[in-house]
């Protein structure tokens, strides 16, 4: 998978459920498979104009709910404190442990 | 907090941030503070069937919402691990450690 933008692909893959299917099937093709808008369009038979701006306002809409869910945000939140979590179990270091879980916790 | 429903208080809490004003302060009036339709439709100067409406509406777009994202049935999934994961690190069962984490790692 080539990644046009990593951030773009994450929040496609989190809320991905909330578009319709054309946006999904126009962000699969220009984020996961990395079509071109040309072939998008010609795939499509719709105008480049069209998927562009189809595109760009999916971005935005996945922005939207970012801004609202934050769960991009709490993922990489978790996912540090999870690699935090493995360092301090490995190291034994008890009060990290707890200190970690307890943020795990507090996260949701 | 008198609960009405766990599950409605919990979806309220997730996806509240995808709610109009007037769905969220009817919810919170009625889930959280626990009016009834009356004192509410009282406070807001709409009819009781207004409210009741307004309050259907809303549980069913919170289980649509929940359909799609799954945040309360992943949080109740995080929770039991991270339950799991206190145990096995108290009983210092490493393989039950590593799985544990591993599972975590892969809800999200």
């Amino acid at each position: 998978m080539l990644e046009k933008t990593t951030r773009m692909n994450y929040l496609f893959d989190f809320y991905q459920a909330l578009l319709t299917p054309k946006q999904r099937s126009y962000m699969e093709m220009y984020y996961l498979e990395d079509y071109s808008l040309g072939e998008i369009s010609e795939e499509a038979e719709v105008s480049r104009q069209a998927v562009y701006d189809n595109i760009k306002r999916t971005e935005t809409m996945l922005e939207t709910y970012e801004a609202k869910l934050c769960l991009y945000e709490r993922f990489q939140q978790r996912f540090s404190l999870i690699k935090e979590l493995e360092t301090a179990i490995d190291n034994k270091e008890e009060k990290l442990i707890s200190d970690t879980l307890r943020q795990l916790k507090e996260l949701d």
